[in-house]
């Protein structure tokens, strides 16, 4: 995934390098003024839009986006939970003692725990899928803050160019300096548009796909550890398990 | 959090300030025209579309958006619960009503009372239920105020241009004289912009941050009152709410 | 609430003429060919997209935008379901007969009607139930007229301009006749936003919070008179229809 | 209803036949290149985007927004089915199999055949709905059509002026040359505009209003004949049908 | 079904080349930095915006929107299950175990599978239908990089033309020169337009149409073996399925 976010930084920052090297107009790739204003702009907006509780996840969330985390595929994490269902009905709750430290899913390690514990079967069915709904509603929290920048980068962007129009008709009677003075007009909304296209939107994008796979495994813990609380054999356990799986291994038959 | 909004402003203040300063248009920034065509449009469809009991509330909420409300952390909050439940627990609901007058929390002090007073506790759910659902929608109408005004906002700023647009036009024979007409035109349309994206729309988008917290607050009281109601123990009690805390505390754990 | 309409009419009519009167542009608020596109545009769309049933409610429910009918607040109508309550208590439903004509609100009366004539509590429930959502679906008919006509009307303005810009590339080389030709362009897009922004749209707003509002009022009626059907104390059913009220009451102290 | 649009399609054409000749461009009507274009465009792309067993219902689907069926009102609807309850009532469901040929509305036909057969309430009851949902989703495919055309209607438009600002720029030495240029490339944002809002847009709105009032029918005769099967006497049936009906009989009301 | 594409192709090409060739603009269909920008800054968002997992389903989905595989039609896919209903209800499930692999249809084969190794009715309910929820979401999945494509198409060709503009002022001095350089510029605007809506947003549309009806067959095997496990008779089980069935056949007669 890394590799694939890496090259569509590289392809889209070649391809506008060539463009306009090919234009000859390399040297407008940085204006300090553009910056400034885009930057500037889409930043106070989004801090005065969201109180800082929400603000200081986003270093993390931007990071999260480019180097995402090692997660379980469906496939890995069905055989872990088939794996404790089969030590589960041949020892018992109790020997999970040992090796739950050894867990590396939080929500799995937390939810096991709980079983250990002794709460009852719909305690936990509860708490689990409580805690599925807040993860979401905090992981769409962080994305619409990419979102939101997405929308003001631009307008930002607008607001540069109409600045720089005004200077533009202060020099109208001389093309040479209007035709200068507009390329740096033109140039914050070429600085407005690419950060909402190229960084802002496609983070929120991503953003949201990461959230979507984490909350399909824990959906998937979910349902076994239930399956497990139920009694099931572990056969049950994984044939449950397989819906989710199947809509992960089908996706490689998609063609045929 | 009210020190990010300073933040904010300051920062998009200096942004534009630095802007048109180098450009050295400085003298742009106010024009009567445009102010008046901008807010007087855009407070004018307000109240054309929003009855006058909506309409009232919008100076507290502007100035709430601002200057926040102290309001108890979602830890803070399952403390004084679960404090609450340990009361109970240990000599009847009875013994809160000495101590129901240092509640801060309306929501809580209110539900309390219902508790004290004896109502059974499937009306005392329905009932809290129901003021979560009629909070929401009352927060629901009056961020959409402020959605409203950034929708028109940038619309009277175009109305604004296409009138100046006219007078330059009619100037159209003298480039100079047509320049700075049309630098006013340009002015309103910035105005309308700014006006939208960094006062009613992060407004609106902050409202409803603090309205989703408060929110989440309430729904941590209701299931608080009701596992007191339920008998449950002060620890079961706690482990109920965590699912709400835990959904904070994770969030600084978010990274790893 | 007229008020505030009639305050927001004024409001833009003379922040729109301070701004043309100040331009000295005032002989162009009135142009035929502008009015004629955009009106005949936009009626006739509306003409061809809704059919006659819905369109025959337009010219009423635009009167009641600027002139709503006198309703009662929640308060009102919780203390009118209260007193009901008790005489029902008191003196059995019966004895309501001679009272009912005097109830002003259609909704309140004729389901007081179906209690007296002895249906069944369920029936009556499911009925009631009923009427709001198929009243509801008729509000938003009406209003999603307004709506259609604030998406198209400003389209048809730009139809006019595209028209202008036309005649106006016809006498390139006369830059005074192409000025005047193209500030006559120019209003028939001024016309469209106009009319869309500033009675299309805050219409249809205000027909939704009326609606809205109308809504709480029918639900406070079917929760009152289900408690009622329910044997309840009328103390208890003051309680139970306090959610509705608190919801208002609690919007005055909204900054405390 | 058809009197309605045709007033619409007069009105709309009038409106712009009377702009364009006070502004001597009628000649500019018709443009061979803006009609290839637009209307090519538009349909390229929507047999692009549907199977061939969505587009097939296209044709029947546009004159059917211009003439549409007959259909019964609501009260219409009411008398029919109550009268059938009747007759279920007097002389059993078997007297049905006599008139059933005579029911002009296919939905009540065969539901009444059903009941004739034999099949078990409930049975009818899923089959009803069933029927109801997926009409429902065939309705909204077919108006989706009207609304991915409304989209990308003006959008080739826009793509035929990029074309003639391409023409226009290559004489741009030539100012009379490239005011009737520019003219031309004006014409095919105006036809896909006028596509768009006169034709796609109204249409797909009408396909939907009509819909839903067939689908209100259909619940109502759902409602009726399961009061029929419920064994309720024909008073209560027309009771229950009268909340449908209320609907429209109060519109009438609306302003009082 | 692709005959329609395949034309929709050809109309869209012929209608494009026929003005630019009555344009005598030919010569401008081709521009390399036109293409490198738009595809290269499409792909690059699109690359970073959504995870390698999604991307690679990406080549196939767009192949199977230009090659549909032959799927059954519903009235097919009904006969097909009425059959093995008739022989379940003749001798057995068991039978079916010959059969099975003659069966084209993977969702149905492993179905009725499930049903042969004698699983619970219940669990091959709640299988089937997590089947067709976690298809739904991947097809919708798919569509939605189209659609994400067809939002930043258009976008990058502005962000060309930007770049055009900036070379065209460089030459405001020359007037031809800045014609040439302008066309350029639009031809970038020209690009992605033409890629969004001539490919990604029709791709995106019909892959949903697509999937909405491979989705349909999929409820009418479900609803078909859940009749089958009933031990319903095969001909409630046909008429069952005519509920799906019929909003096809009806659509033949949409117009009578």
């Amino acid at each position: 995934m890394d590799l694939m976010t890496i090259f569509g930084l590289i392809l889209g920052a070649v391809a506008v390098y060539f463009v306009m090297w090919r234009g000859d107009i390399l040297y407008l790739v940085f204006n300090l003024d553009a910056l400034v204003l885009v930057l500037g702009g889409t930043f106070a907006s989004t801090f005065i839009a969201f109180p800082f509780s929400t603000l200081k996840e986003i270093p993390k969330a931007f990071k999260l986006a480019f180097f995402p985390r090692h997660r379980e595929t469906a496939l890995e994490m069905m055989k872990i939970v088939v794996s404790i269902a089969e030590k589960v009905r041949r020892s018992g709750a109790e020997t999970l003692v040992n090796e739950i430290h050894s867990i590396g899913n939080n929500f799995l390690r937390n939810s096991l725990k709980m079983v250990i514990d002794g709460f009852e079967q719909e305690f936990i069915r509860e708490y689990m899928e409580k805690e599925i709904i807040y993860l979401q509603q905090r992981h769409r929290k962080v994305s619409s803050v990419f979102r939101f920048m997405a929308t003001v980068a631009p307008i930002f962007g607008l607001l540069g160019t109409l600045i720089g129009v005004v200077q533009v008709l202060r020099n109208i009677t001389d093309p040479v300096k209007m035709g200068s003075s507009m390329a740096v007009a033109v140039v914050t909304t070429f600085y407005g548009i690419f950060l909402a296209n190229f960084f802002c939107l496609p983070v929120a994008v991503k953003l949201s796909e990461y959230s979507e796979n984490e909350i399909i495994n824990m959906q998937l813990i979910c349902e076994g550890i239930n399956s497990i609380l139920n009694g099931d054999v572990p056969l049950i356990t994984e044939k449950k398990l397989e819906t989710f799986l199947s809509a992960r291994l089908k996706e490689k038959n998609y063609g045929k």
